[in-house]
């Protein structure tokens, strides 16, 4: 089942892919819709089609956004660093989020990186779960690029002032529930610069996959519907190359996940 | 002026400080009567008294708690750290914080310390402002203390693990309006565990004070009425005695920054 909050002439709705149609679910996004405890089937819970349905940022208003640093095997090793007892953790914010087709604008003179990542939704509340239970407690799948400004990332020993810049996370078009797509069985995860592929890898790799994410998190802290957790990036990243590359004005940045969609954006440095 | 969330035995009511007495402000909790756009006078606006009030934790919902580390000379060293040219910024969530008088509940085994730190409550939108619009921005200081889980902070290279623990950073009891208090002239902060003082700073040490934060801060996000802003801790903490020193079951924490008041929380460790 594919999930989305889609802009629609009327305004924007939380939606239910029925064939090749977006159906009405009853929330004006899916940050509202999950926080309401959706019912088993949104299928069943939906209303009408919605003609000139576009998906846009699923979930406008996650409380909680936390990624996970260094998951895959060859990203790992780009870094120079040995593979991880426990995952690496930091934080972005609602306001850092951006929709599927969005411009990514940033003032010049960044050193902007790409970093393609699978994103997991929470469906439940979590609060010291075991991993079966987080499992149970995934409310689907999407795609994000966890865009990172290099030179603010590394000004300090913590990243999170070059991972928090506001609207310039894509993230989307759909999530797509778990009976559709499977992270543990295999899921390329793709990034392209103006066509370029400059990572590709698959989840089956992943250090810490969806389930011990949420479950080591929620130890800490409580996860809530419609909460977003970013699993990581595979090896490819631009700052690694030698020499190392960035994002120019204009480039275009695709992002993909076969099975659940790709993110376009476009790159637009302006003061 | 000092202002505050109150519990008082019809409910909570963000209140204003009359004399001795509390008076009523038209909203639940200060973070709903700062996002309101509160008025110039919160004296002039405000309702009737409030018998029986007593200050909980003043700001319950920000939607961003954003913390520097290594921001007092003393506490820098004691690291083993250079002064640094850019602050050290880490999260909370609104999830992380405690009130004023509360238990500090987590599970044993940790190793639990303490960092008495100036907090700042935002009083405006926020973007890419300079000083002078920072510290006009700031609707008054707060105490806090960013109790940290040392073992889980320095698992990895990130610290947001170990300072994101659901309901361990006290905050408050009141938040003082800048016409009263002004870090840059002084500040003491202060630390004592069981009586014993641990910590004790002066804010006019700060590296980077309030206004630069928030200016750094707004160069990436927004910062919005009723964010929080923690301005680090003095040296002193327990991780960088010989031996290391963690807090024990039982524990009664006090920070105290004379001038606005003081936080006292006793640590319970329980599964």
């Amino acid at each position: 089942m594919q999930l989305a909050t889609v802009a629609h002439p009327a305004g924007t709705s939380a939606a239910v892919l029925d064939g090749q149609t977006w159906r009405a679910l009853p929330a004006p996004d899916l940050s509202a819709y999950l926080a309401a405890g959706p019912p088993a089937s949104a299928l069943a819970a939906a209303g009408p089609a919605l003609p000139g349905a576009v998906p846009v940022l699923p979930l406008p208003a996650p409380r909680k956004v936390i990624c996970c640093g260094l998951n895959y095997a060859e990203h790992i090793r780009e870094t120079g660093r040995e593979l991880p007892t426990h995952p690496t953790l930091f934080t972005k914010f609602a306001d850092s989020l951006a929709g599927p087709e969005a411009d990514l604008v940033l003032p010049p003179g960044l050193q902007v990186d790409w970093e393609a990542e699978l994103a997991v939704v929470v469906g439940a509340t979590l609060r010291r779960a075991d991993r079966s239970t987080a499992l149970a407690g995934i409310a689907g799948y999407t795609v994000a690029n966890d865009i990172s400004v290099r030179d603010w990332q590394y000004r300090t020993l913590e990243w999170f002032q070059g991972k928090a810049w506001d609207a310039a996370t894509p993230v989307g078009p759909v999530v797509v529930t778990p009976e559709e797509v499977d992270p543990a069985a295999g899921l390329e995860v793709i990034c392209r610069v103006n066509g370029e592929q400059v990572q590709r890898d698959n989840t089956r790799t992943l250090v810490f996959d969806p389930a011990d994410l949420l479950a080591y998190i929620s130890t800490f802290t409580v996860l809530r519907p419609g909460d977003l957790v970013l699993t990581g990036t595979p090896g490819g990243i631009g700052a690694a190359r030698q020499p190392p590359r960035f994002l120019a004005d204009g480039d275009l940045v695709e992002t993909e996940i076969p099975g659940i969609g790709r993110l376009c954006n476009t790159v637009r440095f302006t003061n």
